[in-house]
């Protein structure tokens, strides 16, 4: 077995990119934590090795994160998505995955976040496919998984997780990683313009959250055994 | 115990609106079934009865069937729900409850089933309350059970029903028929604007069925036992 390839996040400070990089430290995956202050992202390195005694993990400037594997993590809010897109452009190189798990809330706009922004391009996924350099493939996942449930090693997390792009050679390398985490079941939920369907799952879920003060995840359904063949 | 409340179904002759009819009238429920023809309605009467032989089940003219019982089914496609509700104008009474179950699917102008459409006032469920008479409430609910699953008797369902509106009583109603179909489970999703969001699964799930060639149906993780207190 040689030695694994670095998955970056960008925005691995937040709660989702943090949860992330700790549940896949913990699968073992070499991780470079991305902030836009390099100092935060060594501090959340440090809280992952606390936790994770043998993690392999790294803080980095994003850009520099975003360099370090054929993976990168974008898990930054809507209102800083552009900002970093536009920072990553010298970062990204062909060849290279980014999955974005951006969600485009009416709170980044100090709206309510139940409900869901209209986006130009058709969804966060699809401005990150409009930014990025040519080459660089987008995979829209990860936006209904609870960041408080992730960040919590002991919480059994048991739900779907919807992944759409138009590559599928790189949707199965986002569902491989995902499946990494104990508990999530990656499901390919077709071309990326169905991400401005599954990005409007997450205000669905807050607005039932809210209602019962709980952290709802979703499953599908009547799905055959086998989802990546 | 007194005479149950008749269901009026408004488009009980289609899939959804038929297997609606057949499953509340398994559950012993007087059904109105609606149909632009009322022969075509009573024809499909028969089809019930002929699957539950004690069923009470009609078949009339959908403004006719709109006016049987306080909570009415609109099982429309969206191309006909502004024209179905105009035709209900005069049929619906202050008191109703009118639960819509239509989607704005791309597909009710020639585009994709996997596509939504923007609806101005924002979903079809809140063009149904903008349209129905003063003092009709209208509740957004069943967009993601399969047409299919509903209509074979011997198909055991086992999914979420995301409900939404603005009245806690009227969803509270909806909510308990919906109850009365084994295995499916309603949710209570927030006001009626969230209806915008959950008319979006249809088309996700249409996309994720043609991946898998499934049936797919959603569930949501994570919430108390008590959804209806």
């Amino acid at each position: 077995m040689g030695a694994q390839e670095t998955i970056g996040i960008v925005g691995g400070t937040g709660a989702l990119g943090f949860g992330l990089a700790l549940r896949l430290a913990a699968a073992g995956r070499p991780i470079a934590i991305g902030s836009r202050d390099a100092s935060r992202a060594e501090e959340a390195a440090g809280r992952v090795g606390e936790q994770v005694p043998d993690a392999q993990v790294e803080g980095l400037e994003n850009a520099e994160a975003a360099t370090k594997g054929p993976v990168v993590f974008l898990a930054v809010p809507f209102r800083a998505q552009s900002e970093n897109l536009t920072n990553l452009k010298g970062a990204l190189t062909e060849g290279q995955v980014l999955v974005d798990a951006t969600v485009p809330l009416a709170a980044a706009v100090s709206g309510r976040a139940t409900r869901l922004l209209g986006v130009p391009q058709g969804s966060a996924a699809q401005q990150a496919q409009e930014m990025v350099p040519k080459g660089v493939t987008v995979v829209s996942a990860l936006h209904t998984v609870s960041a408080a449930g992730l960040s919590k090693l002991h919480t059994q997390l048991d739900e779907d997780v919807l992944v759409a792009g138009d590559s599928r050679e790189a949707k199965s390398r986002v569902a491989e990683l995902i499946s990494l985490i104990d508990g999530l079941r990656p499901v390919d939920a077709g071309k990326l313009e169905t991400a401005r369907l599954i990005e409007g799952l997450t205000p669905l879920l807050i607005s039932v959250n809210l209602r019962y003060k709980a952290h709802a995840g979703v499953k599908l359904t009547g799905l055959p055994e086998d989802l990546w063949p």
